[in-house]
């Protein structure tokens, strides 16, 4: 089983951005969290980030037939991209939605998610930690697909 | 640690209502997956359930002194009771809110959730197995807290 | 066949309370008229009334296998309740909603009900005679259900 | 005593007319009801249709003197015709609003009934069974008038 | 010059509508007044009223040619017709919008006209006496432009 | 009888402001003409203008007892002074509302009237002419009510 | 097979109504064009023009059996009519909605269309040519419609 | 002279409850200053406090023969609350509203309240000793009721 | 001690202004009971009214060093003036609004208080009482104030 | 005469992509249908898709005199992209708005086009046929316009 | 050249105001800046501060003919006032606004501005300084209007 | 001292782009521009313009550590993008917001700016000598706060 994590704008700067909202740790922990979970999963797990909204739709797109699912932190992209939700729609893999922070206490444009409706489920606030969560979950998602022999 | 489980109105119902929306699994098997996890996690978990907003708020208000932390799924009050929100930020526990269906994916009046902000996460969209990834988020939350010895 | 009337907050005030708007007839009054409509329609019927949203929440899921189908006047908790929606929807029987006063010519926080979409019909601004109207008209949709071997 | 029984804009069309939504009973069938109860009332009614927003206005202006009541389904104009809110209001006779389906479970835009501030009450969602609690109801309220001796 | 004056819907019942809110003139009293004025003036008035909205389109649709102004009282229309709107532009004659009451003193869905940028100016709130002053002000609109020798 | 014709802010720049909009006629013009149409209908006219609201409001609350009606444009203040309009209910005088310009046809904050609820009538669109039509309109208000012997 | 081009209200103006806006092409223009194209098509073309909601009303109710689509420019009623929504959703056949100027480019309570939901789709902003491509469209979607063996 | 104050949800934790925003005096102090300043003033008064929405809409059903009026904070319910409003206004008690903090200085659903235009009055901001301004307020507005000999 | 107590638009006018809003007290009795509870409090209480908004900002900006408190009646420019809220932001002291009437059930455009969130509490409802109340809860606050020794 | 066919985000996977919404042709479909309308036209027509917003910026702002006109299906940047809008207004090129589906007929927030006032027209609804129509449109546009002698 | 440079309400105060939002720096201090400036571009400015809106309108209605432009903080109006609007739009004056602070990162009803519309531009976020840009900005304007020989 | 000047989507079409709204000026203008006025300053300016707001986001991340503050047209973005608001706000540098048009006058969704919370303050409306307001704004900026000897 093949899961892509794919990370969006401004989350390379992780550590390095507001730490009292984002929290000290890198993307690179990031990266590392999810090659250990992947490895105690028996899945294979691939990393990306962009700042393009262009870039993460192309990835998306190109998705189907070399991943089975998505964990997916929109970042930024979550409020405003039409887009990206197009794109997960489109691929019709099942996605779970990552926050590291708390979005529905922070400003108001946070709490309508875009790409919410079309992902299986949300996991926001926990720090990095969630990705762990996300991945456990979309793992158990996709197995249990499988047990009942149908796509979504 | 004690960690009290909190069924907000009609999860009662759980198996017979609705069941393409929420499942099959009754309340009973929430208890059961709360006790195996709590198990496993050398916690003790306490499961509530109430159709009362009320009594919801009663409990949540005797908690502090009496439990480390909340795992609420505040089901139709989660867009209705300010009550409630004020209840969990006068208590003063660290609270993690589930919610079993993708609540995004349904009615635009269940978008909004008037408890979230005062809560340390949400988690929502993956059926029972959330009560599972809150309760796990929720003993973390709890354990680094008391590392780095401070409250919230 | 077995009717459950159920009478929202403030009704028991019925006769008492802004008799301008509400009329004199009295709580005691719709239940003697439950029941002559009930014998003459051959049904039995049995009014209850709360003020406790929960209590209501909690009377209708204890409906399903006892009682075939429900008249309601939610009264105020008509404009706010998400959960008595929710116990309608999940208990899956027909639904008749009845308002004494014409809702829609009085106060625009009284022209939203969150509960008619899951009700089979609504009447109001007639009374207590509306709870007769509801009544027939519950009882009719209920056998013509059976007629047609399917549920809603 | 005399009742006019009004159909607005495309209920000629009824049963051939989206009949998952309206039922497959016709405006002939409407008529025969009507011409039904009020033989059972001992009250005259007569039946009009129109699409023509103009005509009903016409008609509801010339009621006064020729008719003691309304039973009107404004249908589409329900939820778009001040005209038709201030003939019902210049009419000054007892009106009661019918609707086929249930607006409210249907799409926003029928929510709003402008027509229902000046009626004595809606009844809807029963198909044309609706129009049978109409007639009774207004009948009554007619008479419940007179008996009082006084106007609205 | 000839000046054509328009009412719109349910104003052929003045005089037996709402007395308190429109007075107790009726049609013929402004169609007495609206002669009277014109004679006073030298110029040719023809009244006409319609409850369809198409008839009013219809009328303003033939005025080029015929008519050099209008008087207009749109009554219910004013808030909901485009097509009235529409007309007038298509038209490009002058018009001059008259109500009987103060709008702005009713209902907030009476607020808002959808004629009135289309026209040269409003009166409202004088009673029958207010299509004297628009007569007018629409005549001395028109001979002042002609005066200057330019259209609108 | 004596009437107050009050002019609000920027109305002393009449003629060299935007005259495309408001005419080229001075506010000596207007005191003109509402000298000459007093003169005609046998009343006194006193015409004061400020850019003040505190000045308006006072003026307002001095009027009872020296003017038995007002004419007022209060300009700007129209759309955003609560003060004006408690300032003219508070005076409980008859008065008329005139704007120059069609202020329905301009920006859509000029779309709505804060004191015409508390006025008569309105007229407007007909530059200065317009205060002519307000002074006929309100001096025969004044004489009707006086025939009949109530104030409003 | 057979086509009814309508065309609502004002429409009869065309060529000599706001020129700079609907262009210098009359209703027969558009009548002429429609047979031409018709003539290339080899389908029966019927053009119709009314000013009145309901006269559009009754023609689409009496189309199903007698047109096998329609081509629609509902003018003003676009954004207005619920009645001329539901006559189309009842008549269940295939339409195509046109539109002379490009209505998002104009005041904004033209840029909702109450009609477009039921429609199969949209053109507009290309004068009288877009009568053409609706009618190719339209016709197109007939064949390929008749080609599948399936009613949409 | 027989007072009702009631404290509704959360405030049983007065004091442990968020005391930077709520203060630190506890429900027993909102108690003993009650009785005391009903010995000052001569009355009697009998404080209740519940988290129950539905037992405090019984509280006020129960009043009227055993209280003359009421002081009451209805917290969180203030905001959320059609019950509660209706019950008040069934009651037809006088009424003064109480706020410990300044709520419309917090969160905007906090500057919305149902309950105030069925209240004589509000007083909020100043802490616990608004019990004691709201409480002498309402014995005043009682008393000068009964010198009047009449009712609201 | 010296409070400064502020009355604004069309306060000069209580009394003689819609006395069945504001009672028949006059300014003159509010300045007379704010001199006798002054006098009880052992402080000085100097009061002032204007219609000008800007006579107000002044007076609030001449405050700090004279004064030590404010009561204010905003009146219309509580809803209206944000350079009224920008003065009681800017001069730092404590300030108390009071309302003569239940400003919460009056019209909506009323419910909003742009002074209330920079104000320590607000009283409403009590007619002049209210001013008392504020007196009395300012004097409180400024003690309390100064036994803690530091200023809000 | 030079066309350049733009195609926005996730219009790569057509006919993989949600094949009930957008149909099983794919974007080499839409190429060749553009290079078959292109030859029967006599024009040259040049298409390129992107899902990058920036590089459809990029494309806009690089074709005036390279191209003559666009044909641009902006997919979920339609309703997003204030940057592609500017682009197409600064490139001031005729350009026409295609859809392959009815987007009135789905999510609300697709009913809204930033891009269509800067258009000459829409077609929506017709699959990729509405490119066909959609060039022929366009170059009919340009062509009147050349015969004009001027531009937009 | 001569420039009037303007202060709205509560700028006399600046320097004792709310100084972390609005800096240390005095009223006196903006008039040497300006002062400054003024000499160093050669050209003549005199400033004028008041807390009247009525003061602010009457000093830019005598502007035109003394002065060639004005810089002008509204403060407060900027947000409420549309008779400064009008007042700046009637001088036809070009005006600079300036702003002390960032009023987009302040609360949301400073985001609005009601005079922007009228002036050239806004500068804002950099305290007094922000006045020297707009002094330059303002003279080059003119300046560069002065060489094309034409007025805005 | 190093300062980058960002300048977003279409602004490479400056002087191309809509002359009457943007100048003649082009973005090697306002290269020119930010390199005399760097000069002067004694800084080094770097010019970077992309279509991309990914590319846009990457720049900022990059910046700290590299450059002392920004100057930023975010243009179209400005409205749209989250992503470069929280670049903005990551990348913890002081930024200048600079617009060449006046764009609180042009179309309502370009009133609203994401970014302006996040920078020091705005300059709009004076063409590209804005560029030059902005960069001496900013150098002082910097130099005031090394001087102060603390970050933002």
């Amino acid at each position: 089983m093949n899961i892509l994590v794919l990370n969006g704008p401004n989350l390379n700067l992780l550590g390095r951005r507001e730490p009292d909202v984002y929290g000290s740790a890198t993307l690179a922990d990031v990266e590392a969290l999810a090659a250990r979970v992947a490895a105690e999963l028996g899945v294979h797990a691939e990393c990306r980030q962009s700042n393009h909204e262009g870039q993460l739709v192309d990835w998306i797109g190109q998705a189907p037939g070399r991943f089975d699912g998505l964990v997916i932190n929109p970042a930024a992209y979550t409020h405003t991209s039409v887009a990206l939700r197009d794109a997960l729609a489109a691929a019709a893999l099942p996605a779970v939605e990552v926050h590291l922070s708390n979005v529905h206490a922070r400003e108001s444009f946070r709490h309508l998610s875009l790409t919410a409706p079309v992902c299986v489920g949300q996991i926001g606030g926990f720090g990095i930690r969630g990705y762990e969560w996300a991945m456990r979950a979309l793992v158990e998602h996709i197995q249990s697909r499988q047990q009942k022999g149908h796509s979504r």
